[in-house]
């Protein structure tokens, strides 16, 4: 089942089921006004919701109209929880090495996560507004899973039941703020910026075998302005599976349905700058970050820079048919123009 | 106008207005179902709920019924944002000291703060669920506000008017596992766990002459097992207020109506550890961390413990009269029984 919510006047937009090719769509207000509310009661309503999507793929849904994922907020515009992981370690591995650090022991076995913001999220083809270029405004390209309750202390498998939706997600990252922010111990705040998720949310039995140990075996496409520069696979060099991940945002405390617990960047593995790109035949990179700590471990300081006001980014999976997943993420960077 | 959520069938509990002296209460459900939808829509609702809120002090309200507090869930019962700051500098000074080290000067001119779950909190009355108590169970007494929609870059000025609500918060915390964590470098996660609000949550007109520069004026009174711990002034020694908390955390991004900040653990310089204990005469402590930092500084170690199962917290605010104004935190540690 795919799910998307569809921005109107109010602060949760309208929840809508979205055909599995992305071209029709149904609205879901006689079952849930929005998805937060679906996900509430999700078990007494993820049936109907199921039959309205069974009938917009028949093409026997009433009043099914043309899907257009411009006019998407993403699936949850505000949410109760965005606690992101940090999977793959590749990346946690490029960034000591490029301070000459080591990565500890435990990093492969206890997962890096942080608690984000998510009152605020904003939608999959907003502008990403910052005050400041000099902010070292970044994207950050992952997948994500939205749970259902999940009791403190539970399993990898318990946590695994517990994964209603997966989406993708570009946490920008402002990584001129990073340093010092960490410096002072309570990690990220200033320099997390609003996320922006993709236009459509799924079950993940339409991932098919792709959806395999709690990961998603896929490339994340990766687009900056207009050229490629990432196409990483999901389900490679994934130290921690999503269940993994939801296991250990649940070790203290409950999760409440619609919680949102992310991948961290994808990243795979490779073996220099040279050959890492995707010009040079590489799988690229899924943030800006990991191009210059290749190059400076390689040349010894960094000379890509970061995003400036006009530059886009594009964050998008394809199936094996070549069909686009959960719609793209497509975003400009822009200067903030005041409060909405 | 004093405010409060009541425990119904519902995730977000039912709204209600609470008269001034704690006793009665009318249903707001005409106005708005929950807390969070009164904040989402505070311009137009709020003037109709400080009608109910005159007529129930004045005696004329329809329908009035006794309020328990006994009875309340925390005004939020999830929210948006729970951003917690650290803006009482004397406890980052004595944490610091505990072990040796400096406090960056960047301390006093750049709040601490970091992101705190906010998906699901407990009740006032609820158990401290923990499923070890080799975790080491803190309280931690705080004051914080909920605030209305907040523009990226706010000033304080700015962010002051946004202050919608004040209340009183134990953010539990979980001792033994915030080393670790903290070494790892993404700041708070598993050694939060999850917080409790008071009963009621009041406009800060309701402080009168108490709420000054964005401060609220009064002891915090803390017992532990039924004995004074600490009454710290919350209007003393705290380096930031809360205008400043709020502005930190709208740097980079918009803040939602809804969103909660936190003081951190109201913290009163005081001499050493002889002259800071409530039965040496001085204002004691808002959790027990403190008491085990002056220990340490003086003693080398540690000698009071944390929390143990059965062991109960209680935090409330007098006003001038000696009423409660807040209504009480009051808690009970147990082992987690499983999910509610």
């Amino acid at each position: 089942m795919k799910l998307a919510t569809l921005k109107n006047a109010s602060r949760d937009g309208a929840l809508v089921v979205v055909s599995r090719d992305l071209t029709q769509y149904v609205s879901a207000a006689a079952v849930a006004p929005n998805l937060q509310a679906a996900l509430d009661d999700w078990d007494a309503l993820a049936p109907r919701l199921e039959q309205l999507y069974a009938a917009l793929n028949a093409g026997t849904a009433a009043h099914a109209q043309a899907f257009d994922e411009r006019l998407c907020h993403s699936p949850l515009p505000r949410a109760y929880q965005w606690a992101d992981g940090s999977a793959y370690i590749n990346h946690v591995e490029l960034v000591r090495k490029a301070r000459n650090a080591e990565v500890p022991a435990s990093f492969y076995t206890d997962p890096l996560m942080y608690q984000g913001g998510s009152d605020s999220f904003i939608g999959p083809r907003d502008p990403i507004y910052a005050q400041s270029e000099e902010w070292g405004i970044d994207l950050e390209a992952e997948v994500a899973v939205i749970t259902a309750d999940v009791a403190m202390g539970a399993s990898p498998a318990d946590a695994a039941k517990a994964i209603r939706l997966v989406l993708l997600v570009n946490d920008v990252s402002l990584r001129n703020l990073i340093p010092a922010e960490l410096l002072k111990g309570f990690g990220f705040f200033q320099s997390k910026a609003a996320s922006a998720f993709s236009p459509v949310a799924v079950t993940p039995d339409e991932l098919g075998s792709h959806w395999a140990g709690n990961k998603l075996h896929l490339p994340l496409m990766v687009q900056l302005s207009g050229r490629p520069f990432g196409k990483p696979n999901a389900g490679e060099d994934m130290t921690f599976d999503f269940a993994q991940l939801v296991a250990h945002a649940a070790k203290t405390r409950e999760l409440a349905a619609g919680s949102i617990i992310g991948s961290g960047t994808v990243s795979n593995k490779q073996g220099n700058l040279h050959g890492s790109s995707i010009e040079n035949g590489g799988v690229g990179y899924g943030c800006l970050a990991e191009v210059r700590m290749y190059e400076t471990i390689e040349g010894g300081a960094p000379t890509t820079g970061f995003l400036k006001y006009g530059d886009s980014v594009r964050i998008e999976m394809f199936d094996a048919a070549g069909a686009s997943i959960f719609g793209a993420i497509e975003q400009t960077v822009a200067p903030y123009p005041g409060r909405r």
